[in-house]
């Protein structure tokens, strides 16, 4: 059940075509996955979005890719998408992640969750030692 | 400001004094920040929170301790936990985090909320190659 | 699967009667969506919720009933609430929303998305030029 | 620093002098606190929140007063807001809440919000004993 | 569907047969719910999950165990976690929360989110009456 | 107080000069908010984020520039960023947002968020009628 219909032939527009094929190319399979295939219902946001993600996750950078689906994983997860915990956890674990490191990876995240909101409750003053602006 | 009153001298209370011995061992520092003094208010609470962070975060595991601070820092960020945004970022520093990975960290988390929130809108299914259950 | 059971009759109770006309007339049709069928397992709870629905969306506004919606829409993206982005996407789109009106809706919330992970993730200071309180 | 700009006089205004005169009668104390002064910027905001707090917090219901406001700390906690922790932890310690109840909900919320990150990690399905459409 | 894959026989593994015994029995039950089967993906895990979530909610302390439950279903609403608002939901039930205490519950929940957005939008300033670090 | 020190001469990097230009060409203003002056500490970061913003904010698409800075506000609420909330109220009102507008915002931002924990609660199943798979 989505809110936008999944397009018939969605490669039909040029630019879905150019954008699949770019993600195909990228990503050296044939698999596209269904976010791409819906975003299609507007070829301008899905080419936006498909660019975004690609500079920053398929280009080389400081971080590693498994480092960096691994963040993208905890991120999904803090904002409970269920979707993209699917499919960055399946990413993590294509470039890499052992079971091993994605029970240290929901470990913590969990630690994390349970110290945000230990603090948030707390509401205490940030120790002068973290502050940048005057380092 | 906070919800609770920071004790006058919380390492008077001899489980706030081993914790706070234990911390100080732990990083090799004599620093011991505010969460701690302020969490000495309940000292079960903080000996509880304290061994709980010092087994996922100080404790030898299959990721790296950079990894595991910019993880923190990714969901501190999700949950907008402002102390746990600086804290761990000080911490992930601290423990070899450049500036570049730093700003890839960031770039990460944002482009993940970013699609977080277009999958949240659109409500897509799953591809059924991401089910670990039949795999 | 809910964490109510849905009742089995809901009209026989003349406050969830009274309610559901509203709600008939209000809207000008006869579906009355699951939401309220499962409210009633509470007439009271059900009775201000609805009221509280109607005041803010069904009411003449500064701001009209389709925008109203794709806020509506947008506050439940991120929060993460499925039958909420469902039930008011689909109200929005009963209301005028056109498919490009959509993929705006979509795009704003995922950049806004971005560059809140963004501002978490950076804790600067406010402008003080944003400040209301001294204007 | 706010959004809005605080009213100078505001109950200049007879809707909120009416609300104020209410809130007075209803908490028997002359302390009004910021968010109502704030409120005030749009008299009829003002008293439909207003009527909805009192209506919820200061009428008899299954729970008691001070269980409520612990609840309502919980949530605010959740939700990463400041000024709500603020004032709902003061006004359960008005209502009775202990230190040693307060250390004791944040431990639950603390819980809670790991093992929220668990399960939104692990997306696994629910056990159909739970569910209470078919009980 | 799931990021982990249901472990065969997970009481094969000792560490897991010795929580689920512990589970069994601190509960008084034979039911053990699908977060530990799936936990015992990784048996360190569920052992400490289970050993934090145990000191917690089946331990005696301040708040009795029926709030502690009800604030876990607030904590787990607000956080979307689809699997805890069922799991918690049930267990509040089974330790005594009534129809008319779900119902208080969700108002509670419904209204606090309601002024947490209505205050993180204002940004007002908080009491100074609020603080308890000068009192 | 931040998590990356204030470029102390931001635009003596030409990527910086050329953003900061557009910025102040776009707006027809000289006033650059200080989320770009941070921003600064990484310029492809800069780069990629105003691109971004400037594309969906300030480039004519099927919604108006106060409908969707509107629509920004509500996210950067539920999102808890108070930089966001400021800076984007404030651009709200420059595109023409009234005082009534803004409260009517505050309205449906609030309503919103009190339905959303009511079904987060609840749990209950999507009326197909909501389904655009199949329409």
């Amino acid at each position: 059940m989505s809110t936008v219909p999944p397009p018939a032939d969605p490669e039909a527009d040029p630019v879905v075509k150019q954008v699949f094929d770019d993600i195909r190319a990228t990503r050296g399979s044939d698999f596209v996955n269904l976010l791409w295939t819906y975003l299609a219902f507007d070829p301008p946001l899905l080419k936006q979005v498909w660019e975004d993600v690609k500079a920053v996750m398929a280009t080389p950078s400081a971080l590693d890719p498994k480092t960096k689906e691994m963040i993208y994983v905890a991120v999904s997860i803090a904002n409970s998408c269920s979707y993209c915990v699917h499919s960055h956890t399946a990413a993590a674990r294509a470039k890499g992640m052992s079971d091993e490191e994605h029970a240290d990876l929901l470990r913590v995240v969990a630690t994390a969750s349970k110290t945000n909101a230990l603090l948030n409750g707390l509401q205490i003053p940030v120790d002068p030692q973290f502050n940048r602006e005057t380092s």
